[in-house]
Order: structure tokens, then C-alpha cells, then sequence
């Protein structure tokens, strides 16, 4: 959580609302952690879909990470924020012919293929521009015997190749060997994952991969990319990870097969858990009123800014983690009060009868966890606000890494109207 | 549905893919029918919110529209777009004290207040300014009788002032009674509704109110907002409007309230109704896998373009309606098909095992109904793909009224990385 509330009292009255606020140092202390837990068996990369800011990028690029993209904007994005091409992966189920000759081109560590067609045009691609590829395949798993003795996976997807198809994969790779580099392995079993047990049992599934791969087909992976998926609580139900114990049992799973493996580069993806809980969306009451007996607050930031907040894709509607700051000392009693966005649409619905301090104009509300999935993933033209500021506090600076938006940004792109001339009716008011 | 699929096509191979296309024409047909229907009696307002497109809202205008904005944004657009201030209402429970002030500013038809809170600052502001303000008030109703003896509405709500209050805030009214002129009511009773009954009633509802408020208070609407609500059926089991019945009706009630009224300005909004029905979403297949036995076809626009479309929001997943445009003329069989976007995430899909042609690379998908809360409602940021191009078609020219977006885009407001020379470690590879 970034800084106290009293910090951020202050930003937002410097800086207007609504805001992100990242806690750069917190983010530092976070990863720094994760790595020492990891003893540097495997490199982390970032996975840029959960935060497209381009300094958080960079940020994470000077601790030491390396950087999934899943599109060419992103990926130029990443050689804009430091990345070299040897910390650069590139994946997703439907990328253009275009993103893969750029991603050629920047000769990046490797291209994660997601079927046979794919592969055969990155091939086809490389050999036009004279040039080889790494490339890395996503395996969609046969069927996963958990550690629990659950079975995971084995349902049809558009991600990944089917492990069934191994073969075929590899004969394209033979037939262009001229072309094709095989770099390695990728496999991504789920998302926002809360249980070790469920995580190990799919690492260790894609490391055994890995060794089949090299016994059955005589091929050796440099990188062995153990996807993520690590989840972190937003619900009073939900139960944090235990990541001491479970990045330590990570390492000793890697050290057990790297020899086997003959020392590949071992990944491990991270996105959410990386970031969610060092950023906070900071948003003021505006308005606070009463309806038929029930208290509403209205802020000033909503959907348009932080649409997970809004219960999106949530069949659970449980209210999003947040606290109230009041902007003076007054005792008040905690109430139920539901907290609405600016919109007009019942869809701006921060929280439904949250128990908070009894909120007024100019209190602060502060969605916490909400370093990951929050701008980027938001409808931000959505009748028509201005993008919020994104803040940086690290080492003690302020660093404004995006400008508050302006009303012209809603014309980026457009064309002047064309049809003015074409009204005919008189104006009689 | 904008021309036939052989247009459809040549436009795709011109501009490419993905893209909006609005059939301009067939949108002037639709207002000119409605207006047909309506006799006169009242003036559609576009809800801007449904296609924040400034050339659409332009064409509108042209037609004879006015606008209903909810922010500032949509205001100066408006105004950008051709709408004199007396075309333009300014609704949303909450505005900016910012926003209220240029909307004073602006001069524009009338403010719509939605608390007692938002009126006094909408009074002190003009005060301030020097100005009279035009002020409507939006109305949550008491309960509604509605035709079918099913009672509605009576909830508590952010939107609106409690129909119990308006006393009150009469009071405030004549307390600025120099500031503040007292233009009419809004009401608005919900939206997507397909049943002309309760759209009728709500209508009666908010026209008995204009008629109490006259009795009671002595004070005369100048303009009747009935809001809108009209639906379109997007899934099967849906039935459209009898939109021809429903408008004379409509007609006909106004007609019958005009007189007792002293003939104010009746308004009707309309944002999805007017169209959703004029415009496509066009994505090309561009891989067809097939996962265990399944077949997934994989296009090039998602989610980030088009949420709506996958089934954001709603509780039961029916696909929405699309249509696949075979590149070839061979015969193929109908099967049942997953299409998802490009997008690394779940999400991102577009139709769950829809009955299509068999789908090939190359093959447009149409997704039809798309005119109304397509790009806008969109998390466009989402995974760095470039926003895709909206081309309008009207009296037989194309007008390309949003550009197809550019990597660089995402650059917008983002300050450059700060932290390139905090990194210590080598590059080693």
C-alpha cells in the first residue's frame, strides 16, 4: 500500500484527483524480496498487460526485469523504457503478421508461438528478412495430475499449441531449421492463483515438459518459461500466498532439474502480483446525498478509470478493497454508504453498502490494490472525462509518469465534423 | 445493418481491418422515421455517451438533433460538433464544480441538477459568473404505477432528487430566485427496456409530474425531458420495439399534456435506439486452430475495440449477433466455431461456439449492432493494440472520421522513463 494516508492527503492536494498513486519504493522492496526468495534461479519478467505505463516499465527494468509483451505497441513501448532485446519475450494467441516482422526485426529473446500457423509465418517472415528467430512455443497441457492429486488443464483453448501436437511442431521446426531457432518452452496454467499447491504442481508440469521434450525429441530448451498466475487477495475470503515459502519451494524445484536441463534460463511471469498491491487509485467525494433513506457518495473518479473496481467480469459482486479518509479530526460513526463514480450509468458503482467512516465532500477514498489491471484496463473515453494523473513516489521523489488528461485528448485521431453545412433548420431560441 | 456484405468487404480491403463502419444513410432513414412518427412534438437529444464520435455527432446535428452531454468533455465537443448552446442539456450526478462552471459559461439550454447539494453550487457559481443559469431538475420517482399495473422505480438512487424532496428544492430555487431559472424536469427510468408498456408508462408518469408540479408549486416546465430507455434486441429471445406504434403513442400523449402544459419543450433522448442498428464492428480471421477437437478462429479485433461484445456485464453469456463474410465463394458447412480476439487474456471473447460457416484466415467477421456502445464503452489501452479506424458512409462517400490509431498513441500524456540510469547490472547476454 503506498506510503500513509497522511502522504497521501498531501498528493492528492497537490496534484488534484482522481489519481494512481505507485509506491516505487514498496514495488522495490517487493521484487528485490521475491528474488532473494528465488535466489536467483529464475529472472522475473514483467507482464506489461497489467500496467501500461512506460516508467513503471522502466522502473522494473533498473531493479533487474525482463519484460512479456503481448503486442508490438507494447513491445516498442518496453525498448522505450530500457529493455534490451535479450529481456524481451513476446506472446499471444492472435499477433499480426506485421508484429511479428517487427518483433523480427528487434531481434528480440524470443517469440512465444501459439499454434502451427503462427509458427509457419514466423518462419516464413524470418526468411524473407534473411534473417533467424528464436522461438519459444506455449504448450496447452494434455492433463495435469495437481499435487493434490486434482487433475488441471486438458480443456480445449485458443492459447498454446496442444501438447498432443508436440510432434508436428517440431518437424516445422526441422523443416526450417535454417530459420527457426528452438529456444523453448512456455506454459501458463491459470490466473489469480491462490493456492502453492496448484502453482508448484504447474511448474513442475512444464519443467517435466521440458525433460520429455529433451528425451523424446532430442531437443534441448535455453528457457523454460514457468508462466505465473500468482494471485493476491482482494476479498475478505481470499487467503494471501505464503511467498516466502513459496518462491523458496520454486528455487528448490528449479535447482532439481536444471542440470537435467542443462542450465536454461528459467522465467517466471508476474503482473498482478507484482504491482496491485504498491499502487492506489485516489478518488474525492463529491457529493454526498440521500436517497428514499440511503447514503450515497459520488467521487469524482470511477469506471471509466478503474473498471475492476466496478465488479467487472465478477459474478460475485463483493465490494473492491478500500478505506475512507476523512479530510478532518471529527469523530464519525461507520455507516453503510454506497459509493458511485461520476457516470451516468448505473455500471460507475465503486462499492454497494460498504461499512465506512460517514463520508462528506472532500473526503478522501482510496481503492487500494490497484497497481494492476486499473487505467489499462478501463474504458477511459467512456463518456468523455479526462484520463486521471498517475503519480510515482521513489526515493523520496514525486514523479508525475502521466500527465493529468485534457478534454482536446478526446479528439486524438478524429476528423473535423464534415457535416455542418448540411443543417437547414433555423435556429429560432 | 450498414450496405451488404460485398461493401462491407471492399471497405475492409480499402481501409483495413479491424474498423467501425456507421451507415450514415441508414441513420438519417431511421431519425427521419422517427421524427416522422413523433409528429413534431418532441426533439430527439443524442446521448452522447453511446458514441463519443465527434462526425457522428455532427451528422446528427445535421439531421436536426440536439445533445445530451454528461461532462465537460462531451460539452466542448458537443459544441465542436455544431450544437448551439440552445441544442445542448448537460445531465450526471457528478459534475465537476469545474464542469458546472463552463457549462455556465456556455450558456447552454439547461443544466440538468441531480441533488440539492450540485443545485446550490450550479446557484453559486452563476453568481459568481455574474450570470443566470438555466437549471432543470432530474426526478427519481416516488413509485410508478405503471399501465400494466406493475408498480416500478421508488428505489433509492445516486441519479436524481427524490420525488419527496421537491419541495425543497423549489425552496432553493426561490431562494436564487435571481440565479436560478427553473427550466423543467428529467426523468429517466431505465434503459435497454423492450416492452413499450412500461416505456409509455414512465412517459405518463414523468407528464403527470410536470402537471403536479404546475398544480402544486405554480411553477411551469419549459422543457419535459422523458428521457429515453428504447431498446434493441440483440439475442434471440428478444423482441424488438413496435417503434412506429410506440412513437405515435408517444406523440399522441404529448399532444394530449401539450396544452395543460402551456406547450413546453418536450424531449426525448436517444443514444443506443438511434445506433446501435447503424453500425458494424468489421475483425478478420486471421488463424484457425483447433484445440482437442475444438475450432477456434482467431481475429484481429477484441475486446480492447468492442467489450461489449464479450459479454461484459452480463449474466447470461448469449453471443452477440455476427455474421461471418467468407473471402471465397466454395460452399462450407455451418459448425459451431469459438472466436476470440488477439488479446493474451480470456476475456477476450468474442463468441462462444456460434453457428457460423466453417471460418478460414482471411474470412470478415461482421459483428453487427455495434453503432452504440462500441470503441467508447472499450478498454482501448488494454494490451497496447492501436484503436482501430471508423469510417462512416453517407450519400455515397466515405468519410474515414477516426483514424486508425499508431503505436506512438500510447506515448499520450506518458513522461518519459526516468530510471534507465539506476540499472547496475551487465548485460551479459
Amino acid at each position: 500500500m503506498p506510503k500513509n494516508d497522511m502522504t497521501l492527503v498531501e498528493k492528492a492536494n497537490r496534484y488534484g484527483t482522481p489519481m494512481y498513486v505507485y509506491d516505487g519504493d514498496e514495488l522495490k522492496d517487493h521484487y528485490d524480496r521475491i528474488m532473494s526468495w528465488l535466489h536467483q534461479s529464475a529472472e522475473v519478467f514483467f507482464s506489461f498487460k497489467a500496467n501500461g505505463n512506460l516508467s513503471i516499465a522502466s522502473l522494473l527494468r533498473s531493479f533487474g526485469a525482463g519484460i512479456e509483451v503481448a503486442s508490438v505497441g507494447e513491445l516498442l513501448m518496453a525498448v522505450k523504457a530500457g529493455y534490451s532485446p535479450q529481456h524481451i519475450i513476446f506472446s499471444g494467441p492472435g499477433k499480426r503478421k506485421e508484429e511479428i516482422d517487427t518483433a523480427i526485426q528487434h531481434q528480440i529473446y524470443c517469440i512465444i508461438a501459439e499454434s502451427k500457423e503462427e509458427l509457419t509465418y514466423i518462419a516464413e517472415s524470418a526468411k524473407q528478412q534473411g534473417k533467424q528467430v528464436s522461438v519459444g512455443i506455449r504448450i496447452n497441457p494434455e492433463s495435469i495430475e495437481s499435487r493434490a492429486k486434482i487433475k488441471m488443464g486438458g480443456v480445449p483453448s485458443p492459447f498454446g499449441i496442444d501438447e498432443s501436437k508436440l510432434g508436428e511442431v517440431f518437424d516445422l521446426f526441422q523443416a526450417y531449421e535454417d530459420t527457426l531457432l528452438f529456444k523453448g518452452i512456455h506454459m501458463y496454467l491459470g490466473t489469480q492463483v491462490l493456492d502453492e499447491t496448484s502453482l508448484l504442481s504447474s511448474f513442475e508440469y512444464t519443467l517435466n515438459t521440458a525433460v520429455r521434450i529433451k528425451n523424446e525429441y532430442g531437443l534441448t530448451c535455453q528457457m523454460v518459461d514457468l508462466g505465473g498466475g500468482f494471485g493476491i487477495p482482494y476479498f475478505q475470503h481470499e487467503t494471501p500466498l505464503h511467498a516466502e515459502r513459496l518462491f523458496q519451494d520454486v528455487a528448490e524445484m528449479i535447482q532439481a532439474y536444471e542440470s537435467e536441463l542443462d542450465f536454461p534460463r528459467f522465467i517466471i511471469e508476474m503482473g498482478r502480483f507484482l504491482l496491485a498491491e504498491c499502487g492506489v487509485y485516489l478518488t474525492a467525494i463529491q457529493y454526498v446525498k440521500n436517497s428514499k433513506g440511503e447514503p450515497f457518495l459520488i467521487a469524482d473518479g470511477g469506471m471509466h478509470h478503474h473498471q475492476a473496481m466496478t465488479f467487472r467480469g465478477r459474478l460475485l459482486r463483493n465490494n473492491y478493497p478500500m478505506r475512507l479518509i476523512k479530510h478532518s479530526n471529527q469523530p464519525v460513526d461507520v455507516v453503510k454508504q454506497t459509493i458511485v463514480g461520476p457516470l451516468c450509468t448505473p455500471e460507475d458503482l465503486i462499492g454497494r453498502q460498504v461499512e465506512l467512516p460517514q463520508g462528506e465532500p472532500g473526503d478522501l477514498l482510496c481503492i487500494e490494490k490497484s497497481g494492476a489491471y486499473g487505467l489499462c484496463y478501463s474504458p477511459t473515453l467512456f463518456l468523455g472525462h479526462s484520463s486521471p494523473l498517475e503519480l510515482l513516489l521513489f526515493e523520496g521523489d514525486d514523479y508525475i509518469i502521466r500527465d493529468r488528461g485534457h478534454p482536446e485528448d478526446l479528439l486524438l485521431k478524429q476528423n473535423m465534423p464534415f457535416f455542418k453545412q448540411r443543417r437547414v433548420e433555423c435556429e429560432t431560441d
